[in-house]
């Protein structure tokens, strides 16, 4: 490929010293080459995002980076994969000039250190139009051990980590569109701009999911998709649904609390980890998160009657018309 | 990540099929689970093109797709690498409706089975901008064997597989501007939209090549990257540039073809295997070459004294005025 000018110094000024030390060749060499792991598999996901589309023109570049970056490691957490590298491949607009790149390279060596990673590769170019970027995220499961969406039996448990809806009310918080106290306000930008992949709880995945997913295209949306895989169904309780602190003060001013549940279910961006675990597992499991300081809730039950059916305080909640895609 | 309606049905309909039987999960699991192969390394590669810089509105989406596979594929022969898979991101502009859609998926299969690959994950989305697309392509070589920049010593030969200068002149015949036979102009946009990566020749790089890599930003400006690698310099006669009948025909009309051939040794595009070998193993690697119904061509040899000095009929000739670098 054919390049202009600047993209031979971005690689070596920016991208170089975050490469792999012995895999990623120092970046020179068109390829990273990973030794063999016996006994193991290589999980490997890839996201892409858009400027205007997935971020805003205004998020700071690091934070762009490292969110790019956080929602890959998310799809290896879900999975129960321990992350080790990624390759990037960056399409730079002219508003991004050197120091926005240095910025998205400074958010990426922070995030490498956080959690482990490495460049090991990828493309640098130029665009006209909006700036797209997509990683390639790398990690490691023991042979035959990760987690798929299809492994949901009837009579397993629903739960979920974290909080859901931070992602959706930071979306809003970062647009100007939340009346709340500003420390909230910061902790959704926050949350929306740098989310929280749950890298430190895959191995309790591994050990305890029947079935598992990320909660990136909304919570409703992600559990339909661990049904349809499963073939089996599910009844939930939107009343049961973890909310931050942050979550909470918006709800107090929500004239229809079901409705606000239903926004907060199906918006998105959460980037916890949802997952099916036998009845007996429940209890051991979230002991296990609470020691490390995380949250798990029972949401609801698989059930061999396929469908999502949602209640709220026991009622049927007509869930069709809200969609579960956002578009 | 929220998508726009039609992701999903791009997902399912069109790339779901090409998805390899079982590392690719149906591309319905977020990841890929590739088992470890003991004994070999994985090589990784990534490669950008964005619509407009790399690939021109016009072109044939069926060909773009093939193309983008392609030059990663060559990144991959150049390493000595056997291709197995690839992730793909999509970020389409409103142009790329659902024919074009099914036309870019349509090359994809052609090409999958063309190079014995399957395609393990990604992702799709849309962007109001210019159409952009990055692949990660993944391969095997034998633990330890992958082939690199940097393994070049002073008296190894210099040699590079097939025809160099058809990328450069495809561009301008499918831009309209080269004044050819139609079999000619035919012959070189078929090269400039689908080269041929040479994985047929990936063995032979392997069992002899010190340093290898692929021309692509071009020829000049490929070989020295190797001999900034490999801290070695190299001369090189411009006269035995090895030219395919429509770059023999173009050279005719040039009143300078000195200047014609530093055009066709900088304009890149060719995916050609440049390689380093020593002396004794030039013939051998020749017959295999041609054995396989190509052209191996030794075009100098390297040297203890860094940089890249150019002959011309045995006259130096002074290459700094053409730049290596487009832009």
């Amino acid at each position: 490929m054919v390049e202009p000018a600047g993209e031979f110094e971005t690689i070596r000024e920016l991208f170089a010293p975050l490469a792999h030390p012995e895999w990623g060749r120092g970046l020179r060499d068109d390829v990273a080459v990973v030794p063999s792991r016996p006994g193991f598999d290589l999980i490997a996901t890839k996201d892409a995002i858009v400027e205007g589309v997935h971020f805003l023109p205004d998020d700071p570049m690091d934070t762009v980076a490292r969110k790019l970056l956080r929602v890959n490691l998310s799809d290896l957490a879900a999975k129960g994969a321990e992350p080790f590298g990624y390759l990037l491949a960056c399409a730079w607009s002219p508003r991004l000039d050197w120091p926005e790149r240095q910025a998205f390279a400074e958010g990426l060596k922070q995030d490498q250190v956080a959690f482990g990673v490495h460049l090991l590769g990828g493309d640098t170019v130029s665009t006209p139009g909006p700036s797209s970027f997509s990683l390639t995220a790398l990690g490691w499961t023991p042979a035959g051990a990760a987690v798929s969406r299809a492994g949901a039996r009837p009579g397993d448990v629903v739960v979920v980590t974290g909080q859901i809806g931070d992602g959706w009310l930071g979306l809003k918080a970062a647009r100007g569109g939340l009346a709340l106290d500003p420390d909230r306000i910061q902790a959704l930008t926050s949350h929306y701009r740098t989310p929280e992949p749950k890298t430190a709880l895959a191995d309790l995945v591994l050990a305890h999911a029947t079935a598992s997913v990320d909660v990136s295209d909304g919570l409703l949306a992600d559990l339909t998709h661990l049904l349809e895989a499963s073939g089996v169904g599910a009844d939930l309780a939107l009343e049961r649904l973890p909310l931050s602190r942050a979550g909470s003060a918006w709800m107090e001013d929500r004239v229809d609390p079901e409705a606000a549940l239903l926004d907060l279910a199906t918006g998105g961006d959460d980037y916890e980890i949802l997952m099916t675990v036998r009845p007996g597992a429940v209890e051991a499991l979230r002991r296990e998160v609470e020691r490390r300081h995380d949250r798990l809730t029972v949401l609801g039950e698989i059930t061999a009657r396929c469908g999502l059916r949602v209640s709220h305080q026991g009622q049927p909640v007509a869930v069709g018309r809200m969609g579960w895609r956002h578009g």
